[in-house]
């Protein structure tokens, strides 16, 4: 049997929730929440510590604001950077995701061709067989990609994705400057390289986006680029935006009205540093500054989505 | 002090060895040699079974034909698959490589911004000091790195790279077909996508490549695109250039000679599956073959070189 597809779950998920914000987790070792006790204490390894370390954190913050978000997105490069240790604490960090029920967005940035475009579709969705036993995936429902080497390096992620109902988020314009040297450059048959990634999300998120009206092939496009974002809404009717760098990065929710135009699910606002950090500006308990602002940063979508 | 720059390393790497072949495993649990005894045996998990036969495949491939190679290029995905055994395998062979006297060059293919980009530097190169001790990297000599992103995205990594005396190779034209996409892409102002990323590379190599006249950025060039090869030779002058896609993929040796214009450092011929399955073909012992097709292709790569 088919399981439903991505657009069609998201779609469910946000309505079910009334939130569109997902909680951004890119943990630094060396900025973790206060644990009441050192969580590292008596681990074997440097590494096995800090990773024990940052569960933790990832945990609480999860716990902490999963009332107010639809999807934890997790910064890959954060655990990978603790070896072993640190993938065993992504797979567990995505479990407590899971637990909260919130959707588990993999950011990977992954992107490489034929078999291992399969390896990485193994290692983020749903595993593999071996002759040493089935290989748990991490078991994610939506994975970001990076396509510059076209749409053979994404064919391969998009099955293992489809085949349990996950998704994935192209990058299309990325939030950060230099983002401008190939994205924003512009070809001599009209439009930018982001148009033309564009073009591949709307193509690769198929014709039948299911009855919710949202595709399962969504893009990354920066909130702090708000002007570009009515022209690539119009170029991907039905994908869903994950859109980074509210906040610490500059960007605006109040500009991202347009990404809602197919729905309250057309716009995903991702929020790292400005939930796990606000206690920074707003003083108080971590955990409640945290919830505080997740509370302001959902209202502040939904009544922009217009689905309140 | 600072160590000695990646261009200058793998300039006397090459000289030292003659060679320019660069063993690149991406090994596949299905498809592993056979072994005396089942390396899995008693693992208390699948994935720790596979990672650990993995691990032996690939300590026996490197043995097989280390003395005709200067590099081994890990297909990081393939051990990211097996989760948090696949990480801590895919540091035990990374060390084989290097008892062996070969440079290790990871194939991530990663690219992010600012924090991450850093976290991604610290778990491939020289690690990262937390409050739990200081953890390490994988201490690859050079990175496969994506540039979709920009030069923000790239520059940490090659600060990262830099202070253990490491290098980066950017994909500049990679050689599945679907690059055309975005890669082959001609911009309004003239020259392609591909293009713009050879700038790119020419701009982060800086002016002072080393008196072995070979930069520590480099560029990832798709031995299927020959016809690419000289355009792009010329415009990163003193870039090496690691070259997949000889063999399974339709790639030929004979056609890389621009690759070695600043030196026979200047191509890195990758050979993966060609060695690894060379007993498909020839017959006989896995490692037999692999050492013979090695030595062929070593020596055809070294007279186009012209250094022999």
């Amino acid at each position: 049997m088919t399981p439903p597809g991505f657009g069609a779950r998201l779609a469910e998920q946000v309505s079910a929730r009334r939130s569109q914000l997902v909680l951004g987790l890119d943990p630094d070792p060396n900025r973790l929440w206060p644990a009441a006790a050192p969580p590292g204490e008596g681990a074997p390894s440097a590494a096995q510590a800090a990773a024990g370390a940052v569960l933790a954190h990832c945990r609480r913050v999860i716990e902490a604001v999963a009332e107010h978000c639809v999807a934890v997105k997790f910064q890959v490069a954060c655990f990978e950077r603790l070896g072993a240790p640190g993938w065993s604490a992504l797979a567990a960090a995505a479990d407590a995701a899971r637990e909260h029920g919130l959707l588990v967005i993999a950011d990977a940035k992954r992107g490489d061709i034929d078999v291992t475009a399969r390896a990485y579709g193994e290692a983020f969705f749903g595993g593999s067989e071996t002759p040493f036993g089935s290989v748990a995936g991490l078991g994610a429902d939506a994975l970001t990609v990076n396509a510059l080497l076209g749409e053979d390096s994404v064919a391969p992620l998009l099955d293992a994705a489809r085949a349990i109902g996950a998704g994935l988020f192209v990058l299309v314009r990325t939030s950060n400057p230099g983002a401008a040297l190939i994205q924003d450059r512009v070809l001599d048959d009209g439009g930018t390289v982001s148009d033309a990634l564009a073009a591949l999300v709307r193509e690769l998120g198929g014709s039948d986006p299911g009855q919710a009206g949202i595709a399962d092939v969504g893009a990354v496009v920066g909130a702090t680029v708000p002007e570009q974002l009515v022209r690539l809404r119009a170029a991907m009717p039905a994908a869903p935006l994950l859109l980074p760098g509210v906040g610490a990065q500059g960007g605006s929710i109040s500009a991202l009205a347009p990404a809602f135009a197919p729905g309250p699910a057309g716009g995903l606002v991702a929020v790292s540093r400005g939930l796990v950090y606000a206690f920074e500006k707003a003083g108080g308990e971590p955990a409640d500054a945290a919830r505080d602002e997740a509370a302001r940063l959902r209202a502040l979508a939904w009544s922009l989505a217009g689905a309140s």
